[in-house]
Formats: structure tokens, C-alpha cells, sequence
């Protein structure tokens, strides 16, 4: 049997048991693996320090080395993650709805585990703990599968979870990692109906798109943020331009930054030159259709596929736009349902934009960069849903549980 | 442009428009359908008998082509359908949740569509107006992709749904046909991902098992259900023979009907003739493993088939278990997550079976073929979910809906 095989079996197995652990032998294992992270930190680094070196051998640039690398700091945050995640309610078990049928039928929907969640995800050593934590937490076992090239840190890390573990009454097969990160493995497990639930890829968009198209697992799709700003004729010009500068740039790199801001052209006459002024201050570079660029020169042509894709940079699309029907329109052509926000104070405009525009988070006079679990008040984030089955927008804890009918007769039986 | 792209195109074009339409006017349009089905009856026991020449000219089976019949009074059942769909709380725009940050923004979970629908189904034409009636009143686009047998009734369905919706403000691309039927046109459904928001398969085992591998649209598995009986050894005589028969007997041939009987042993001691008796006086006959054969001489061999799979028929798997252990470690093993009932007067016992049996719904002392949107008050069902993403069990008009976060801040800026 394979190793895959051998332990989605295993991890198939330690879910019936997982369901039935109380929310203190949960708790009682998160703060005993952030106990043991901090004790074995030495041979922690050291392990990790072996994937620094083959990266830096195979010339990676800093950037991912940077994501690649634990710290003391870096351990000591894995640690509170972990105490946090602890300390949140615990999903399972909820009564979510109770009612009685006339025959007498007492029918309850409580939340239960997903059962086995297969992790399949990049560089960062992080998400080994983070991904852990959070399916521990919500009574499932976790199969994870990361990057080759953070397999000395990984595997040290997953054994120094099972070594808290041991000290539990919970097997260590709740938590496994895979040590063949061969593609062949990833593609097996995309079709392991048998034995994993749901598969959660958390990466670049590539790897996210292999695992959608090829998966009969079902999956939970993160990632992409084609992200607008939409500056409505009567939006307050203070307000516009601190939300497109913050929504731009407080931190480019991730989905929930803006890529393009769509300007009314009636606010575009008054303000347009500071708006640019600002963003351009902050380093921004704009492109623009060839109606844009007769408003500014500093904006250069757009291609199609600036409109389509992200940035993740500081880079900002422009268009200025008649209507807001031409901006529902822009969105609902390039965005990716992910978020996206209006500034506005004029209530119709905002109104049928909220209800109109179909994304995980719409926004009226905010900056989309919220769209979090930890700014949603969820306290822990699986990642950002972009797909509309199950779970949509920032997932927490209650992401990663399925529900269950309870029902309780008298001896009913159907006539 | 394919059949298919241009009709899933515009379904997505009028799935934005739909998701916007108030109640009364997707009841007024349910309404109107129902109308025009009364109307056009001629019509469509007309094109009807076509199918019905066709299916008697290929040699069908009779039962098939009971399904595939059309009647006055099945037309006036789908008239009433409809108008019970009507009558039913509309799910879009319920807010599930509503929370102020510390920071001011006010985070509102709203219900919405899910946009567009790709239904494959088989040859019963009474799917085509249940499900259009589902996903319209979900405010939803439907595709509708039936199968070739029914292509005449199907197509004039469609046809007399359309002529409704021309009598409203709903455009006729809220529910369309394909008509092109080939299996090429099914498997580029598959991969629709740009158009389709989820698929849903309803039929035999084969057509579901073919869309949850293939697809990479996200998709709501229904179905096949292996289902157990047990009968532990404090169950009441009377109720458990009563709830024996009626589950595998009131009608065998659906997902909800058991398949095995698990008896304890010392239940069996005393009770096992009778329990046999009772089914056998409704014909059904026995398999078993060579231990539970020596019990009772009707009970013939089973095959490792027989445990793992639906009979679908007057047949049932009969096991005698030593603990409650051995029974749910059986259903872990067989079942498929579907319904499974204990019959039990041991709270203990009960409790253990209802935690730790993971299915969509779990029993106790009651007929496992409640399990039906029906039977549970939803007052309709789009099929029951065997998977534990997004919706489990019978799933009604709420399992055609997504999620939305609405934000309303006031300037708010990530810091």
C-alpha cells in the first residue's frame, strides 16, 4: 500500500474518533503542541535551516525564502495561533435548528466534522501549523501535503506535533503529512473519494486551478481577487481617496486588494488628478483604456489582460466610467467574486450596487483589504472561499464542519 | 457558438437579473407556469407519446416507461407542485447573521442565489418542472439537461414554461433545454466552470458517479443509499418489526429503503423468527454470512456485493452482531453515509449510535425512509446530498442558495 493510501486510511479511521473528543481533549492537545513547539524550537530551526540551504543552492529568490523560513518570533506566533485557536468556540455539536414533525418526529441538524481534510499547499511552513490547528479544533484529521521544498521543516513539524499528541489521548493519525511531495501523490489524492472529505489547495492561483479542474474530491476553492473600487459621483473625496490608496496599497501582494478602480466621470471632473496624485505618491503605476488616458498622461495603455488578472503589485487599472450600471457591468465581467466595494452616498446607487454586484463581500464606503477571517471577528481563517457551495467568502471553524439530522421517534414508520 | 455556451451564457446574463426579483414575482411566474401546463395538456401528452413510441419501439422496459409517462393527472400533480413551490418562504435575502465590528463596519450575512444551475437528470420529465420550479423560486438560472428519451416531452415542457415566463417580467432564459442530448454536450457541462455555478445529477448510481468524478463545476451528490437497520437487544419487540418491514418494504426500490438488518445476538435469541416471518410475509427474501445463516435456513449466502451495495429490491442483508461495537464498525465499513437507524429503549446505546455513526441522518427508533425534504417539512426537494459540503440530506429551496457578506462602513481603512 502506498503511503498516501496507508494514511488516508488511517486518517479515515481517526475520524470516527475525533467526532466524539469533548472541546477540553481538544484544547488540551492545542496547548500541548504549542508547549512542545517552543521546547523543541533548536531542533525546529535546525531542520528548517536544510530547506534554506537547498533553496538558496537552487537559487530562490529571497522573497520565498523569506516565506520558507521559521524564526524564534515565527514559532512563538505558531504558538499563540495555536492558544487561540483554542480558545474559540467550539463548533461541533451545535443545535442548529430543532423542530417537531405533526407525526412526532423530533428532527435536530447539529454540526459535526467534515471527517478527513486533505491540505495541499505551498512553501510556508506556517500553514503545516495553522492548517493543523484549525481541523484539530473542528474534530477532523488532516492529511497535509506541502512543497518539496519545506519538507525537512514540515516533517519536523508534524513530529513535533505527534510528539504532544502522545501525550493525549488523541492518535498522532489525526495530524499526518505526506512525505513523498511527488506531483503523482497530489494527483492521487485529488480522486481519493474513499477516504478524504474535502480538499483545501492554499497557493497560487495555478495550483489552486489544478486542484479545482482535476479533483472529484470535492474542493474548497481560495484565492483569487480580481478586486474594484467603484467611486460613485457622490462619494466624498476624502473617503475615496484614503479607501483606494489603503485598498491599493497597505499591502499589494494578497486577494483582497483592489486591482482597478472604476471613477465617475462627474467625480472624475472635480477630483481625478488628486486621486491619482495620492496613489502615484504611494508609488502606483495606472493603465487605463484609451478614454482613461485622454484624463491623465500618467496612464498608460491597458491590455485585456490587465483587466482580467491580478497585479498583486502596485499596479492599479483605471476606468472611468459613465454609470453605475457601466461599473456592475465591468465587474461582473472581470471580477472574480471575490470582494468589492462602492464609495458612495448616495443611497439607491449603494443599494443596488450591494445587491447587484455577486461576490463573497461587497462593500459600501470601506476598504476591501477587511475581507479576513480575523477582521470578519471569526478569530482563525482556513482561507478566502471565491466559490458559492458550502462556504463563501473568509472561513473559520464553522468552514470546516458538515451538519447532521438527529432524528428521534417513537417507532414511526412511514404510510 | 455551441448549443450549450450560448444558452449557459445567457443563463449567467439573467442569472444577475433574477437574483434581484422580489417574491411575488417569481410566485406570479410559478403560478403562471402552472397555468400554462393545464392549458397546453393536449400539447404535451401530444409530444409525450412520442417519447413513448420511441422507448416501446427500443424494446423499454415497462417500468421505464411508466416513468417517462405523462398523464393528465401527472400534469395536474406538477400544476400543484408548482403552486406549492409558490407558497413556500422565499430563502434569498434572509440575513443569517449581523455583527459590528469594534472598528464600526457592520457585517451582514445575507442569503442569495447561487446563480446557475446545470441540471442532468434521466428520463422523468416531471424532473424538468420540479427542478425549474426549485431554481427559479431560489432565484436561480436553470440549464436542464435531460436525457434523449424524453426529448419531446422535454422540449415541450420547456416550451410551455417559456410561454409562462413571456406572460412576466422573467426572462425565458431563467429556464432552459438543452437540445442537443449527445454525451459530448454532458462532459463539456463538466468543465463549464465560467458559466455554471454547481451541478446537480439526479439518477442512477452510474450517471452521479460519472458527474462527481468528472466534473470540475462544483457539484451536489445525491443519492445512493446503502442503509442499515439495527436492531440492538433492548428494542421492543413490536416496533422494531414494525419499522423492519416498513423500511425495507413500503417501497424498496429508493435511496431511503434499508438494505442490511444488523440484530443483536441476544435480541436474536429471542425475536429473530419472528422478525424473519414478518418480512418474508412480504416476500422479501435473505442473504447472510455463514454464521447468521445457521440461525435460519432461509437465509441464503451472501456475496461481499451484497453488503456493499443497494438491492434496491424485495431483498435484504441480515447480520447477527455480538456488541453495538461490531454494528457500527459494519455501517462505518458499508454504508454510505445516507440514513441509518438504531432501535434501541438503552440511552447509552442510543447516544453512542447517534454520535457515532456518520451519516446525513441518523435514527432512533424510527423508519429510516423519512429521509425525504418532505417527511422533514421542507415542503419540496431538489434530491437528498450523500456529501457533507455545503448541504446534507434532503435538501430544499435553502440548498439552491449561497451566501454574501454585505459591509457597511464609514470610510474604514485597513491599518
Amino acid at each position: 500500500m502506498s503511503e498516501l493510501l496507508s494514511k488516508a486510511k488511517k486518517a479515515s479511521e481517526c475520524a470516527r474518533f475525533l467526532s466524539t473528543l469533548t472541546t477540553e481533549e481538544k484544547n488540551n492537545a492545542l496547548n500541548k503542541i504549542a508547549k512542545q513547539l517552543l521546547q523543541e524550537e533548536a531542533y525546529l530551526l535546525e531542520e528548517n535551516e536544510k530547506d534554506i540551504q537547498v533553496a538558496r543552492s537552487n537559487g530562490t529568490p529571497e522573497g520565498l525564502i523569506d516565506r520558507l523560513t521559521l524564526t524564534s518570533e515565527r514559532l512563538h506566533d505558531m504558538a499563540e495561533g495555536l492558544k487561540q485557536v483554542a480558545s474559540l468556540q467550539d463548533p461541533v455539536g451545535e443545535v442548529l435548528s430543532s423542530h417537531t414533525r405533526p407525526n412526532g418526529l423530533q428532527i435536530n441538524k447539529v454540526r459535526v466534522p467534515l471527517g478527513v481534510i486533505g491540505m495541499i499547499y505551498e512553501a510556508r511552513p506556517n500553514v503545516t501549523i495553522d492548517a493543523s490547528s484549525l481541523c484539530l479544533k473542528a474534530g477532523n484529521a488532516v492529511l497535509l501535503r506541502g512543497s518539496s521544498s519545506a519538507i525537512h521543516s514540515n516533517t519536523a513539524l508534524v513530529k513535533v506535533v505527534q510528539r504532544a499528541l502522545e501525550q493525549t489521548n488523541i492518535p498522532i493519525e489525526a495530524i499526518q503529512l505526506l512525505e513523498d511531495t511527488s506531483r503523482d501523490t497530489a494527483t492521487e489524492m485529488f480522486t481519493l473519494n474513499e477516504y478524504l472529505d474535502v480538499l483545501i489547495p492554499r497557493g497560487g492561483a495555478s495550483l489552486i486551478q489544478s486542484v479545482v479542474k482535476n479533483a472529484s474530491v470535492p474542493v474548497l476553492e481560495t484565492g483569487v481577487g480580481n478586486c474594484h473600487l467603484f467611486i460613485d459621483e457622490s462619494a466624498k473625496k476624502e473617503m475615496a481617496i484614503s479607501i483606494a490608496v489603503n485598498a491599493k496599497t497597505q499591502r499589494p501582494s494578497v486577494c483582497n486588494a483592489i486591482e482597478t478602480i472604476l471613477v465617475d466621470q462627474q467625480w472624475a471632473k472635480e477630483h481625478f488628478q488628486e486621486l491619482l496624485d495620492a496613489l502615484a505618491e504611494k508609488n502606483v503605476s495606472f493603465v487605463g483604456d484609451e478614454k482613461t488616458q485622454t484624463w491623465d498622461n500618467r496612464i498608460k495603455q491597458a491590455e485585456q489582460a490587465d483587466w482580467e488578472n491580478e497585479f498583486l503589485d502596485l499596479i492599479v487599472a483605471i476606468k472611468i466610467v459613465d454609470t453605475l450600471e457601466e461599473a456592475i457591468t465591468h465587474i461582473h465581467t472581470y471580477g472574480t467574486k471575490h470582494s468589492e466595494s462602492i464609495i458612495s452616498e448616495d443611497a439607491a446607487n449603494v443599494v443596488a450596487f450591494l445587491n447587484r454586484v455577486d461576490a463573497a463581500a461587497v462593500y459600501h464606503n470601506a476598504s476591501t483589504r477587511f475581507t479576513d477571517g480575523f477582521e470578519f471577528g471569526f478569530g482563525a481563517e482556513i482561507g478566502i472561499s471565491t466559490q458559492k457551495l458550502h462556504a463563501r467568502g473568509p472561513m473559520g471553524l464553522e468552514a470546516l464542519t458538515s451538519t447532521k439530522y438527529i432524528v428521534q421517534g417513537s417507532g414511526q414508520v412511514k404510510g
